[in-house]
């Protein structure tokens, strides 16, 4: 990690050599905000290099874009990605697809490149695998401009959060999102603890666990079940096992209770939103709702 | 009550003699349907009239018009109006007013008799005594077209409760509102007996009690609270005493305890809908919606 | 289907021979009851018929029991066992088992029968093969009597079935279950139309669609979810799928909307009670509750 | 205010000068802890001071509790009450009571000192007066031993918050309520910003406005609604002004509203807890529940 005083007070070579990878092959964006030096936030640098790639030129425009690798590409599977490509690529799996999956990004690919003659660029960590192909499809249909517009967009969020993983100072994390969860037991008009929970991913394939704790005496968990990052977008399911803490309350009559796991499914949209998704239960009735 | 048989089967005399005052003043509009008998339902019956009404003259229309009693005016005082409109308007009280309740009227009477040439028309029966003030000031501001059809709407309304009120036959009622509670208990997942809970109609000067009763073994009370009937336009509050049920169940542990007497609230604007407004609580939480 | 005055006005071999295989392999209690004729209602009849297996001799009551087939056994494999139970243990798949699921079957019956001398007896049509499972493996730790007391509990249900099947007249069905739900837009107030809905059974080995449907104008769907037959015990699953719903009424401002398909998991307990689980939904928040 | 580090340091005279006054007519309490200085918050100092009333003769105790004044009794009445008694018994205006309810605490003070010889004491603080009427009916009821403890209890209720006025340092304040609310519109999943509300005192004789605030653009209010003191043990309600909110989302279709003023009616036991009462509304449903 730098702090944005170092940035500031460093060599114009020192500047670009500390942060220039932010953006994918063009450490000249970096060198031409270098003289615009000092910047009193990390978010009023990342703006200023926004700025830098507005003023580019058409050929520089498409050269950088050309610069970046294909989603889940051959040179993904070849090794040959920045790090930083490797590292958020492989966050997803997208490195390590299996043949088929590996076959359909490939003929999304061939098609992208064919219409618009660079790569399909998106900021992988807002997404899950099923947002990245749905978007994907319908980015397809965008005409030049407009591509390049969407393109250009998730470089900003990628080289954003490059730079929140880099750069400490005022302001910092720029951006960042949270999802979090609580368990009121209505019975009691208390917070429920000691109920098991887990979060799960829902894709088209399958589901997968993201995390699995357990409420405290609040009734909430002792972390947010998702911070400091972005919150893919997608489909999720918070899994809460409350037939388990009402027969522990011998409030449960009834075997089996008319409630025991309580599925409670959603998506998420907005990467940097947070995401509350609070459970109010009784063993006769509960209630949801996106809070904040 | 007749049937609408005998009905069809009488003497044009015999059949204005039974309904020609459904209409106030004008048993002509009975006089003009007879020989279109026979009728299949009262509802098809009163279409007719209604159409009659809408093919009279100018003349015709105004002279019916002007045939109608004031509201809560000084016919009402002095004792001189139809016995329908003497039910319809005793209903509201609308005949035994204050000084100044009646006072606010005659103005509103004034003014509105001024504009139109005619006296202000409303179907009292689906109203509160507050929202015949909203509405008189309203319809003051309109245009002589708008106001005419306004005040033939209403006659259609007060002309087919007088029907109800009448004839016996098909599809009888032609139509009605209703309102109706019903209590779950969410601590236990079953309806909640011995609820007393009771209905009050929330006016601008004060609240009156309309009905108190209490929830059987289904969590419903015996009859709709209100039904057969229009419901009036206005605003109501039920009042659902849940602390002395938790009390006898012993769940509710804290003294106050944090629910006691629920009040709900909510506004009448569709006389001849279903409202259902029920209440799912526990002792520390309830909801109650829209239902139907 | 035969009348009881039918029933009532027989020969007692008539009345044998058109009951007498409501208890498996055993009309002599059919033919016990006949004196007793006649009878007001179909279930003060079988009244009579538990009480005549209640005053039986051990020795009756011990062979009446072993005369009963084993559940997902070798009878049934081989096709051997009364009609009414084939139909029955069919209902569940329980006559074409996976090799494993008779296995593990066949050793509890093996377990069961050195335990007890007589097959285990079951109300099928009341269970999942969940809770068969279940209670097969709690009953294997009852005393002799407790257990015996059980069989013919059980007995008693799977009789009451049959005659609700044969029999008609006052007061029929004896008993049945009913699963329902319905539908609110909160948003709205107003019943929720149009909204595609499931039901699945969520056994431990996958989950099974039992109907799929579609709400009405009323919120409702046409038909009870299940009519006129018990509830198995066991975990469901409802799937509305609201997110095509508010999509329509152009409510989902993001995209993927928050709720999409929002799955409401319950367990039945009482198969013969009446289970209304509905849904209040808006955009951002859902209640459900068991109601009446 | 004087610092925990200041009344260490100081002499003993000083120290009881500081703090003498914080039980009522008995400098002597402080003194006797004063030689048990340094204590590391001030929460050990007041355990230490009410150990001191633990261990005092019977003699002591009773002439400590004789030294408290009357519950608007007289001596309020004639202004010679202790700066302290004054503030807060003033707070509730129990120093200037009409006529009628003077005579109905003179009588309960009388029956009192005619019982148990001292006068009757509670921290008005934690107490609506309803809730003060309330308790002084149930302990007359007492008998001597228990009353002594319920007076010295009160004591370490009111000689804590007189601390919590005085002194700073670590752990302070020792404890405190707070009363909260926020309202989410669940038509949207988003909090409701600009939604007027009010909070109000519901006693046996009338309601009184306590605060009248508007929601913020989390749909919380900018402060808590009561903060940093002992929530009042009675009755309140909250007001919601929600019509006016969905009018101007242009969501409310029919006129009246269905919901306009939301009002929810609850009570507080426990004045050291935190009560968060949110509402989640949509046009036609909402639901609360006692939050944390």
């Amino acid at each position: 990690m730098i702090s944005l005083a170092e940035l500031n007070a460093s060599t114009p070579d020192e500047f670009v050599a500390a942060i220039g990878d932010v953006f994918e092959n063009a450490p000249w964006i970096a060198a031409r905000v270098a003289p615009h030096r000092p910047f009193e936030t990390v978010a009023a640098m990342h703006d200023a290099m926004m700025r830098v790639i507005a003023g580019a030129t058409l050929a520089e425009s498409l050269s950088f874009l050309r610069g970046h690798p294909e989603l889940a590409g051959k040179v993904a599977r070849a090794g040959a990605m920045t790090d930083h490509s490797v590292a958020e690529q492989g966050s997803l799996g997208l490195d390590r697809l299996s043949d088929d999956a590996f076959s359909r990004f490939e003929s999304l690919n061939t098609a992208y490149r064919a219409r618009f003659g660079f790569p399909f660029i998106i900021c992988v960590r807002r997404h899950t695998r099923d947002s990245i192909l749905a978007r994907f499809a319908e980015r397809l249909r965008n005409d030049m401009e407009s591509e390049q517009e969407a393109a250009i967009g998730e470089i900003g969020f990628i080289s954003r959060l490059r730079l929140t993983a880099k750069v400490t100072g005022p302001g910092m994390p720029i951006t960042t999102g949270r999802l979090s969860t609580h368990v009121l037991d209505t019975t009691r008009g208390r917070p429920a603890p000691g109920v098991k929970l887990s979060l799960h991913e829902i894709g088209a394939d399958g589901s997968a666990e993201i995390v699995s704790t357990c409420t405290n005496q609040d009734g909430r968990t002792k972390e947010p079940l998702i911070a400091d990052q972005p919150l893919r977008i997608g489909t999720y399911e918070l899994r809460f096992h409350v037939g388990a803490y009402f027969a522990a309350m011998a409030n449960g009559a009834s075997e089996p209770p008319f409630l025991d796991m309580v599925p409670i499914r959603f998506s998420i949209a907005e990467p940097e939103a947070h995401y509350h998704v609070p459970l109010l239960v009784s063993p006769g009735s509960y209630t949801t709702y996106r809070g904040s």
